[in-house]
């Protein structure tokens, strides 16, 4: 059952003004806004870049998502009155008045961003947004912009990875709201795994705001709740009109019909018709009268193969005699693999023993504590599982809940800045930057190429000598046959521009980006390093800054002008 | 800094409506939904339990959360003309138009809700919430439900657990916002984990919703952000006026008193005057002249032996000549527990060389990549920190970041219901039921007993026999000293029928609920399993209603009435 219905971004925004106000976001941001313009330099031009620090779940890459969202964010981003008296209820007592006014006042007209394409394939270290523009502001958005980006882009990887555990093949459905971090975090997380290259959510939310196709059936409280047939109303279907002369059938006794079928089928599979739960028969009955043409029940809700398969095979024999055609069946406890092979043998055998085509055709739906394992497991066992239901290990990303994405300051007044940690693969990497990505011959991405903005863009065919920032080489030598600019302007003077793309729109861009990447930087396990490194000037500056650390401004300076 | 501003629990439920509207389920629900009704059931009364299957973290409880949230969605539960639009549109092309209608019309005024108190220690097994009603209206809650107890109770208990770790002196801040799963899910964290212990938090909307105190002074880029000592502005601070007597003295060159400072301070400290950064003593000078009473810097962003420490102490101690009183330093890299003991040498030190006693109540403030395990350690660790900021660890609760509570149907009709899985611990508890705590003669809760709704409770002094649910025994005889009904009425009548209690009220009850817990069950690793078992008529129940299937309706009325 799917139906994609876009809604206008219009009520997309709305919602996330309401869901990422400006205040949602850490007290330091303020403390150091207002020292910023105490000190009078909130005006100052400041660049801050954003970038994760290793890929996650031990792969080789990740995906870049959640850019919508900061354009939108960006756009909104003001204080309202309430806002900033609670401010000044927070700030220390002798915080200057002016301050607050200033605050009430500001927006992001004066901030510009370069960033990945939203679905980008991108690789640790290289830096996915930059942020310019006055030093207060660009400040004060750190801690949303992070939030906006970190969790879209881990549950977008998370997907991608089981997309590409699973095959292009098998049908992959998001169920993942009932165990994410609260509403949004469901709400997020069947957005991003759309992207990420899941086929169906089960959220409703997610469908009507973002144009998600939709599905869903039966719980085992639906089977549950039944528990003789006189419970089923009515008892009666007509047959489906396909040639809707306007001439409707009788209907027909579903019940007679398929305790008639039950029969049959039991005699066929060697089951026990006694045994076949009647409270099982009459919710999956009740169902198929609602909905004849969507019939696809839970069938493991006491037994799957003295029960629920009977029951289903009685049920969508009578559909099918009355020209519906059953969906097929889910399964939700015990071994998957093992129960989808009985399954469909009864499928066969019922298809065959009763000349009905349509049973060669069901589908076999699996959704218990599926895990990227699980569904690599399934591409080595024997199975018949068509679709797969994932949620928890998804949207929770059990393998690693977290990215670490980091929103670090490189540049003020046009001088490089840079942290020098006691944790060396915490320090920073200063200056402004270009990003290039350098392409083989066979056109699979091979290095990510950070340069000062002012060098030249490397040239294709011409070697180039970089510094790689993790491994054990110091230097390399590459030569690309195509250099691609990695990022491009998606905000300017407060407005996006760079147009806004929907979810299916990034999703076709998820897949495209995976598709250039070599294999060997796509395996699930033990991928090769992709190398993310600095141009030969970059790689000088960071040397100088380094060094001297008393003086930024003129030691870089005079780095940049040689 | 630190201030509890509480708001109108109208702006909560404002914001909850937003976050979480009724579309925001799965999609089966509406299908069953629309089944219940064709079959005219949908007005059948039902009852729901809400629980979870084992103790999260590998521990021996958990506490229950999310319980003001679901009450205020109940309150407002209904859909809009819009959202029934959109469900019209996705199910399928035949559905009647009169659910539509009816689902136009319908509230929670016919549900009834009976809960564990929000705050309250729990345990795997005993049903936590019981939620009766219409059959339609019940299912139609689940996922809200579900989406609104399971990250809270889990990032609650994860909170607890760190704050056992922690003890109760040392000060724990939250601050995961950028690490959760997206905006709401930072709230959400926000919110929880100081109900389950912590004390203040860096999530400033939090503070504005919640009256949650905040704190938070500044991060690296703010130091990073200064190169010199001319960017520093105003250069000078006015003593502080602690008699208040109007008569202001005159201000005094910060910078000239600070690098006179610094020249004594490494000496003393033996180290390098050349070798601290220029930068950063105009960070910390800028800071302390924005907020004097305030001033708590990072101090490891180039190294925090030859600069950052020498730099903090250069101006604290011209704050403490101009009679403010510094309040620490915060370390965020590298082996914290080795430096806050040089740190702290270095305070002593001064504040015995220069006299100045207020360097001995300064705090050290630590914040790495804390997990549960490193807040175990620094009670094993020699160090000197006063207190530690969590984020990615404690919001996206990486030892298992899911609890998994699940909703099940009990009771149709006056009926139980209950699913026979593949899985055996997927089956469920059939039947409306009493949850009774059963006490010590200490005080310490040993067991939970759940009974048929019909049965009298448990005396105290009075020997039972009960069934634990698991285990390897079968039956076991206890007596209580003291007996408490674990649940109360929360919702009724599309009413709250329970106060709602603000967070600070429910961070109290946590831990005197984990007060009462016996250490043996409270063991972050390895506790011993705290008993929950059924009473004998309900145990006969489940084995009726497992043998019998077919006709659960009399099988179970005869067991009743026995």
């Amino acid at each position: 059952m799917a139906a994609p219905v876009s809604q206008t971004s219009a009520a997309v925004e709305r919602s996330l003004r309401q869901r990422i106000p400006p205040l949602l976001t850490d007290l330091y941001q303020f403390t150091m806004a207002y020292a910023y313009w105490r000190a009078g330099r909130h005006n100052e031009p400041a660049v801050f870049e954003l970038f994760f620090r290793s890929n996650p779940f031990g792969g080789g890459f990740s995906l870049f998502s959640g850019l919508h969202d900061c354009q939108l964010f960006l756009r909104s981003f003001h204080f309202t009155d309430e806002d900033v008296e609670y401010l000044r209820s927070v700030l220390p007592p002798g915080s200057d008045p002016a301050f607050f006014s200033y605050l009430r006042k500001l927006d992001c007209s004066g901030v510009t961003v370069q960033s990945v394409p939203e679905g980008t394939v991108v690789f640790a270290r290289a830096p996915l947004m930059e942020v310019s523009g006055p030093l207060a502001v660009v400040q004060l958005l750190e801690t949303s912009l992070l939030c906006l980006v970190n969790y879209a882009s881990l549950v977008c990887s998370n997907a991608a990875r089981f997309r590409l555990a699973a095959g292009s093949r098998r049908k992959l459905v998001e169920m993942g709201l009932r165990r994410a971090q609260g509403p949004d975090g469901g709400l997020t997380a069947s957005r991003y795994t759309y992207m990420g290259g899941f086929d169906l959510t089960s959220n409703v939310l997610a469908g009507y705001l973002f144009g998600i196709p939709v599905a869903g059936t039966m719980a085992h409280s639906f089977v549950t709740s039944f528990s003789c047939l006189e419970e089923v109303w009515p008892q009666s279907l007509a047959p489906a009109n396909e040639d809707n002369d306007g001439d409707d059938s009788d209907p027909v006794d579903l019940i007679s019909l398929s305790k008639g079928w039950l029969g049959r089928v039991c005699e066929l599979l060697g089951a026990d018709p006694g045994v076949a739960r009647e409270g099982e028969l009459a919710a999956f009955l009740s169902y198929a009268i609602a909905f004849p043409r969507n019939f696809l029940p839970v069938i493991d809700s006491y037994s799957v193969a003295s029960s629920g398969l009977v029951n289903f095979c009685a049920v969508a024999l009578s559909l099918c005699g009355l020209q519906y055609q059953p969906l097929g069946v889910r399964l939700d406890s015990g071994d998957l693999c093992r129960q989808s092979l009985e399954v469909r043998r009864a499928f066969r055998a019922c298809g065959d023993q009763f000349s009905v085509p349509a049973f060669h055709s069901l589908i076999i739906v699996g959704t218990n504590n599926i895990t990227e394992h699980s569904i690599q497991e399934l591409n080595k066992k024997e199975n018949e599982i068509d679709a797969v239901g994932v949620g928890t290990h998804l949207v929770t990303c059990t393998q690693q809940p977290s990215l670490g994405c980091v929103y670090k300051l490189v540049e003020v007044r046009g001088s490089p800045r840079m942290k020098v940690s006691e944790d060396p693969e915490k320090s920073t990497m200063p200056g402004k930057k270009a990003v290039y990505r350098l392409l083989d011959i066979q056109g699979h991405p091979f290095l990510d190429l950070l340069c000062l903005c002012e060098e030249p863009p490397p040239q294709a065919g011409v070697a180039l000598r970089c510094h790689p920032l993790v491994g054990a080489q110091d230097i390399v030598t590459v030569t690309a046959s195509r250099v691609a600019r990695l990022r491009e302007e998606v905000f300017s003077q407060g407005q996006i521009s760079h147009p806004l793309r929907n979810a299916a729109e990034v999703r076709e861009s998820v897949q495209n980006s995976l598709k250039t990447l070599h294999a060997r930087h796509k395996r699930l396990k033990d991928p090769d390093t992709y190398t993310v490194a600095a141009s030969e000037k970059l790689h000088a500056v960071l040397k100088a800054v380094k060094r001297c650390g008393h003086n930024q401004n003129s030691s870089s300076k005079i780095l940049l002008e040689n």
